[in-house]
């Protein structure tokens, strides 16, 4: 027996509820702020307060103040063009969510009845796995749970995305109008709306996951076997919803991205999100629901997974043998501590320093991972110190292994410096500041070749730095605590998501906010602002799908180690003809559901290009901007191309585990587990790094800051025509198939895990009758 | 004690030279066949009898008859520009082969060293490994024999690609010139001299192992345990020259390709192959050094892996237990039947059947494959009959297995079907006469980008059934005959080897064919039959590679597990941190890899690029073709930037084994050949299928044979143009990285494999001192 942490289990209780709600307390907070700037006709107050902010600092005024342009007009457009972009996203969020629902169900029951089979819906308790002294609940009622957790998982994930698509089309707007009293204005308006999300996202997940724990637990007193058995559920849920977030918001996205941009900037020579170009409603409503609710479902899956995986390794470890709760809710105190910390870092950026040009606005967002990562790593040094027992031993696929705090300690730290390592890498291959986006705008000299050509190598490329650092972090933490150390790690990447997530909401948002710019017909001065602001956000667009992609590769492997512990494998062992080809077949899958998305993206691209073409040449006017084109039938066929397209990749993704633990059992499935995840994240890295790049590369010769960039330019030269040609080939790698990749790694093994006891009751059957 | 083989071993002795002979001598009489075509303008007698022959089914006369060309102008000036192509070629394999001989020389030091030091360099001798009552020789002795065995394997790898060279120069002119009479004597040259280097190849390779290993037995007597170790050197040798072939030629070969469409095609509007862009000697140049040396030696490399993975496994089993020397030449026996079966197919091909139409070149080249593959079925039954035990043991990772002859039978033949599979499955998504190709024709509408998201995808999605193929193929002959299975399953594969290559070879030969009679400004007439047979060859490159890609998965996997045995590693599990970040950095090598050589093309043709515009820019009356390009230095940009480009990519490969193994150990060397395999393999054949689907989808418009590509085409219109640019985009991932993974997969495992008493001995200091 060994000493319990040194925080008593009252203080735990107490502890971790307080943190929840204090990081919902401050992200409404921040609302508040975003919603004191009026997007209504009555600006009186709201423009004299920006005045007088304009002059503290900023030096400058009000725009349209000096270029003497109606001001109410321009408000009132951008509110209306707010609530079009909406409306579409609200739309679509529905029709998916519907779809969604009606999945959701019928898997509830599949979990319910698979993993009640188990024990043939016995309701006798049983004696427990790993204890075999004890008497734990039947399988039946943790089939109950997990059912239920399953939904309670699902559940939270929506509304993580709804709210987070609630509060971007909240603030893109305000974004905008606050553009005209200077960048640093609209730059926090932008950012702390990105903190609304991602402190909402973090402290609910925690809430959620905190009761459902405590009310489980007057069900399941002493089984903490069970209890977190059926806590599982609340990951797998979690994860479902983001594949379908993901897949459908990432296709929804760049059919209306590239269908537009193939017709307009490409064939109609007009400008991006042109308010004459019909697809471009679909398109700002795309970023909200892919790049927005679609990361927000992910990175909510990613985070909810990491806790299950390491609590359900843990309730059979020590901790959850000698039932030390604070030592058990270790996960749960990281995570407490991530949101205290995040909320200290956010004042860095909107209250103890300002923006006041262009150039500090990249180092401002970086800045706050730097900032997050280093003050975290002291909270996790104090949570390893009153949260853990000195000295603890952790399960370790049939044995116990003695472990030290300090050990844990260094397994978090592992995978918070991890986190940050792989978001400077992503950041040097995705920047425009740097030689590898400039050798790829360079490359458009020869044309879109060359520029293909030299972005898919960069893309290659990019994948080595961050796979050492998984690697490494792989290694630390799982030669000090086993799968433990791996879930904690994943959970140390993930402690600061408040803040990742922050910078990462930051990018759509002012993405939108250029786009609002634009079809209000505001000043290019205004647009020049929202462009700073955006290429910034593309940067850390890539750095969030970088930390998304590392914690997903940390997160799969502890769950595929919880789930390896809960099907009773002691090894997996490479030389065994089921585990090879399982490996062999895993590390396909992610590019057979790439190639099903991307196909897809491409299919619905083709449908909306048809769309644009026709409206352009059928209404009269439009290309003169006398005319309005129909947004409304764009909107409609990126959702109907989106929802339709997202069933083969889900069933893919969903269908996978089932068919290969219920016919070729646990060693294969392992095999294909440990195939996808080592495949999967290369293909994800460098396919969002080489459409971040492309992306940027062509806004490097847009802005054409520097002499090199000029000689490429200006917009509509040879170059830059390469340049789009590449940005769009990158559209569909680093907003739906990349990402996407992910929660394939991800949800294969947690579903794996719920049902592991299923397989491994009555899983591969075809070997047992061969 | 099990029965021996029913064939006695004088007549083992005796069988397999007499087939490599019969082999070597079927090879010389098609090059006689071949000879006979007269490049001289001395043409009377064989004009002569080229218009009888005219009239015996073909009913063509010579084009140059009908429209009164001067023939003996055209005839000089194909054999000047062939004579030019020789040259290049001979020159850069020279240069080449400069470079890759002090490799050779250096790591022929290092083998001697390392594996010497397993000792102590002691020359005592020492109980065996796997039957401590026996007495083996002394390290020392298995490392000098291992040196001198890499020696052999390298110098025949050299010489079959620069054979592969001098043939394929040798036929291209004369296919040009028989492409006056008809489309099927054009095609039966081209196939025939193909034919030349696959028979020359098998038979030879086959010949030198067999010598060696009689030679070798001279010293070892009884020992075959390190006899059969100290062969491995053969592949290791064969594998290294082939990665510098495939790397070096790969970059030469899209260096001027690239180059020279880049502005010829997409800038200046001139066709491929026009004699006035300066870069058309080169591009020539490399399809021979590229296509037809690197692809050579890559085939050679597997055939000595795959020989040798088997002989090292069977010498541990009961056939080199029981010193059975007929079935411990199993492997050998299969080669042997290969040859002879391939002999009859090739003659469906020449004598049986006779091409007359354009439509039926491409199913003479599939029935080819399938002939091969029947035939072949039976000739292993009857070598698995005669060849060994009806019952015996197979070493499998500490263990012995019983294995049957029937069940080593089913072994070879998954894999031969297996490839077969594979083939038709590129064929599917690689030939313009299906609809995944002229999808992507189609999607070039809406320009480059949709052409390139259509080819990924459609690259990603050609991997899916090859990889069940491949692990059907596992699967089956691993659960058989454990890694012996494995190896001679690829041995299966690569049975009929020498008809694989002469339809491979075919390819670049046609394609050459096409570019002399574009250069020599033959009629368009002629030039349409060389790009009919050119079009069936970029579809038997495809299945080529195919091939080699699928040989290379199922020879890696052999060899992994040799090297495993050898290493004296009993299980690889997954579940160690050592074999998962293995697991993890192998799979990314791959990318690094490719990046790495993408990178090489993008900035070689670059070079080219600015190299063809100066002399289009500076020489007056170069596109008015009064003036001639200077072609040398094409052909020496392409020579040095291959040179230079191929080492850091050689570097990688092969130095990653050495520091994995020397200061990580045999278990996370294990991960990483393991890891690499995996997903190699998926971007290897994803990159060659993509590249080729591109350059069908380009040729497909712009032969416009349906109304479909009528309605794209012609060349020049805008779908045609954004063809062009996914062709060149192809070009390095089906030329360049994507087959040189083969190299990467395959090379890595035969290195780990000599070197790997050594890493068992002196490897892993890292965790030693850690």
């Amino acid at each position: 027996m060994v000493a319990p942490a040194l925080l008593p289990e009252l203080w735990t209780e107490i502890l971790v509820p307080i943190c929840a709600v204090i990081g919902i307390a401050f992200s409404l907070f921040q609302w508040y702020v975003v919603s004191r700037v009026k997007l209504t006709t009555d600006l009186g107050a709201s423009s004299s307060g920006g005045a007088n902010n304009g002059k503290n600092g900023y030096g400058d005024y009000l725009i349209e103040e000096e270029e003497g342009v109606n001001d109410q007009s321009v408000v009132a457009k951008c509110a209306e063009i707010q609530t079009a972009i909406s409306e579409g996203a609200t739309s679509f969020l529905f029709t998916e969510y519907k779809y969604v629902g009606v999945f959701m169900i019928f898997f509830a029951a599949v979990i319910f009845v698979f993993l009640g089979s188990v024990e043939g819906f016995s309701t006798d308790s049983k004696p427990c796995t790993y204890d075999t002294t004890r008497t734990c609940k039947p399988a039946l009622a943790t089939a109950g749970f997990s059912t239920i957790a399953f939904v309670l998982g699902a559940v939270t994930s929506v509304l993580s995305g709804f709210l987070g698509m609630k509060i971007a089309t909240y603030a893109n707007a305000r974004t905008t109008l606050e553009a005209r009293k200077g960048v640093g204005k609209a730059f926090i308006v932008a950012f702390r709306s990105g903190a609304v999300m991602g402190f909402l996202l973090a402290a609910s997940g925690l809430l959620v996951l905190y009761i459902t724990i405590n009310v489980f637990k007057i069900y399941y007193g002493d089984d903490w076997e069970g209890l977190f058995e059926a806590i599982t559920g609340y990951g797998l849920g979690g994860s479902s919803m983001a594949l379908f977030g993901r897949v459908g918001g990432g296709i929804y996205t760049k059919a209306a991205d590239v269908g537009a941009d193939l017709v307009g900037k490409i064939e109609r020579n007009i400008p991006e999100d042109d308010p004459r170009n019909p697809a471009v409603i679909a398109d700002n409503v795309g970023d909200n629901v892919g790049d927005i609710a679609g990361m927000g479902s992910d990175l909510f899956g990613s985070y909810a997974e990491a806790s299950c995986a390491a609590l359900v390794v843990a309730s059979i470890s020590s901790f959850g043998i000698n039932h030390d709760f604070t030592a058990m809710c270790y996960p749960l105190l990281i995570s407490s501590m991530g949101i205290l910390v995040c909320l200290i870092t956010t004042l860095f950026a909107t209250d103890f320093f300002e923006i006041k040009v262009v150039k500090e606005i990249e180092p401002a967002l970086k800045n706050q991972l730097i900032i997050s990562t280093v003050i975290m790593t002291v909270g996790i040094a104090i949570v390893s110190w009153v949260g853990l027992p000195t000295s603890f031993t952790i399960f370790n696929f049939g044995t116990q292994k003695v472990v030290k705090n300090w050990q844990l300690f260094l397994c978090v730290c592992v995978g918070l410096w991890a986190g940050l390592i792989i978001g400077f890498v992503t950041e040097y291959y995705t920047s425009n500041a740097y030689s590898p986006v400039q050798d790829v705008a360079d490359s458009c000299r020869t044309g879109a070749a060359t520029n293909v050509i030299f972005g898919l190598a960069l893309g290659y490329k990019s994948v080595i730095i961050p796979i050492f650092a998984i690697a490494i972090s792989i290694f630390v933490s799982f030669s000090f605590a086993a799968m433990y150390g791996v879930a904690v790690a994943a959970l140390g990447m993930l402690s600061t998501i408040a803040t990742g997530l922050a910078i990462d909401a930051y990018g759509p948002i002012s993405d939108n906010a250029g786009g609002i710019a634009e079809m209000a017909g505001m000043s290019h001065r205004i647009r020049e602002r929202t462009d700073a602001l955006d290429a910034a956000g593309n940067t850390t667009a890539a750095i969030g799908k970088g930390f998304a992609i590392g914690s997903a590769a940390l997160v799969s492997l502890a769950l595929f180690g919880a789930f390896v512990s809960r099907a009773g494998i002691h090894t997996v062992d490479v030389l065994t003809p089921k585990v090879i080809i399982g490996l062999l077949v895993g590390a396909m899958l992610p590019y057979w559901f790439s190639a099903m998305t991307m196909k897809s993206v491409g299919s619905a691209a083709l449908k909306m290009v048809e769309e644009v073409r026709r409206q352009f040449n059928t209404i009269p006017g439009l290309m003169e901007g006398t005319a309005k084109p129909d947004y409304a039938t764009c909107v409609k066929i990126s959702t109907d191309a989106s929802i339709k397209e997202m069933i083969p990749p889900g069933c893919l993704v969903m269908l996978t585990p089932l068919i290969v633990g219920f016919f070729f059992g646990v060693e294969t499935l392992s095999g294909v587990l440990a195939g996808s995840l080592v495949s999967g994240v290369q293909i994800a890295i460098s396919a969002s790094n080489t459409g971040g790049a492309w992306d940027n590369a062509k806004k490097y010769i847009e802005a054409g800051v520097s002499e090199h960039a000029k000689s490429l330019g200006p917009k509509g030269s040879e170059p830059h025509k390469a340049a789009v040609i590449g940005d769009t080939i990158g559209d569909p790698l680093k907003d739906t198939s990349g990402p996407s990749l992910n929660i394939l790694i991800k949800l294969m093994a947690v579903e794996s895990l719920v049902f592991a006891p299923f397989f491994a009751t009555h899983g591969g059957i075809l070997f047992k009758y061969l």
